[in-house]
């Protein structure tokens, strides 16, 4: 089986690994996400350092480009991240080792991954992360969802229950979308401590509950989604996604059709999620030159 | 070029098409959607009035089974509307001519048809209705979406403005849905009268228009839609799909990475859509068998 290389490329570390299309994970190693013109030859570095590869997928923080005509094609975009805006991630590789790349969002590859190998019911999964920021990726028909870029989950507009109107939200551009009301700094902003830290019986738990519910919600309406993975460091507060489960279940109110298949769960493959989904991304790109 | 039969089959009326797969409507003709055994025969007979069909498409008023491994594939569900219930729809059909029958949701196959005939940017299109009731259609990668079981885009939450909360909208499900909100009867139950007939001036053009704005930003963000295409007979209201544009810009300030090719249109095929695509359906089902 081919020798693949991933690189989950997250705003403050690099998770790389070596392994194989079944999600085999040979050999990985972390280093924090310096400027580009550190870290990049520090990555390419561990990766020759453990051998010749057949491809790479990248999982990537956004935006990305992702139009295969766009001659910034596996770019990050615009992002206020220094030194990070039009980097051409996919072409530092390309260039230093001529292998077929694969480049997806970090929350695509990781939907890709827990689609492949965590339980795919009904066809279609969304993965949302819930951290520092709040991101989702999207698998339909056992493909990442590209469209006029790729889904951006965090920057929508939830409903402010009538007694959860006065926070006025951290996102800069929205103030209280989702990622502004529900994101690790908003829960800091507001209450002064991460929500796992919070007692029980905080109403904390209850309002990050319903927005995150919502959004599964709305994945069910919108899309038919069967399947919400719900991952991150904000989701490991103890008792959280039981709430949204429940909260998620009022909010439909036994209508939708597809109500008996929908599933909101953890990540089947934990922490590994962006690692696998970044080593299929390289197999997709290999595949499509090795048929 | 074979002959196709497509059925719209609507809450208050069928509309017949035998035509091609290129979209070209040879003959139709539409009946009211009465019970079924005194609907289906009539429907029955004036296709065989026109010949034989090499395919039958069939886009129906849902909620549908769409699922091919159900014993139930074909039927329309539980529906209030008397009769309808438990109605095997595709079989009827099937078993009466013995030609390949493609079924789905009415706004599936609309979404289908403009994403074939009438321009589809970004590969990613959604087709809303906002009528009767509010419902949504998505196509990604060419396909129509199914999984858990069909998009119901009607019935999600969109954030109340904090000077709009006293209405308890008309869903019987959950009150102050979009649907509950936004469409025909909602808007009748509120003001009194259809959106076209109160003056410009008065607040319920922009009430309306922010509530279906707040679907279209979801569409983009959760999917990365690239066109939301707008029908019905509410969207017939003068000026509502502008204020609707407007309004969605204002919401994404200028955020989304795929902003630049975000289109939110009216139906490139008019009234035509839904009988339109009922013919690629029934394409569709005949590649399958003749490929």
């Amino acid at each position: 089986m081919s020798r693949l290389g991933g690189i989950e490329a997250g705003g403050t570390k690099f998770v790389l690994a070596v392994g194989t299309a079944s999600g085999e994970i040979l050999a990985r190693h972390s280093l924090p996400t310096d400027r580009p013109e550190d870290t990049l030859p520090k990555v390419a570095d561990w990766f020759d350092s453990q051998g010749p590869l057949a491809a790479l997928g990248i999982a990537s923080f956004g935006p990305v480009d992702l139009d295969p005509s766009s001659s910034r094609w596996g770019y990050i975009t615009d992002t206020p991240k220094p030194g990070w805006s039009q980097c051409d991630l996919a072409g530092f590789f390309a260039r230093r080792w001529g292998v077929p790349i694969g480049f997806d969002t970090d929350v695509n590859a990781a939907a890709l991954a827990e689609a492949t190998f965590a339980g795919l019911e009904a066809g279609t999964l969304a993965y949302v992360t819930v951290g520092t920021g709040i991101g989702g990726g999207l698998v339909i028909n056992g493909q990442p969802v590209h469209g006029a870029a790729h889904p951006e989950m965090g920057h929508l507009y939830p409903r402010r229950p009538k007694e959860d109107l006065s926070f006025a939200g951290v996102c800069p551009y929205h103030g209280d979308c989702l990622e502004g009301l529900a994101s690790g700094p908003a829960i800091r902003a507001r209450w002064g401590m991460p929500l796992s830290d919070l007692p029980p019986d905080h109403e904390a738990h209850q309002v990050i509950a319903e927005y995150l519910a919502q959004l599964c919600h709305i994945l069910f309406a919108t899309n038919a989604v069967g399947t919400v993975v719900l991952g991150g460091g904000v989701m490991k507060t103890p008792g959280l996604l039981a709430r949204v489960q429940d909260r998620a279940k009022a909010l439909d109110a036994h209508y939708l059709p597809g109500r008996s298949r929908h599933v909101i769960r953890s990540p089947g493959l934990k922490e590994d999620a962006g690692a696998v989904g970044a080593l299929l991304l390289g197999q997709r790109a290999l595949a499509r030159l090795t048929p």
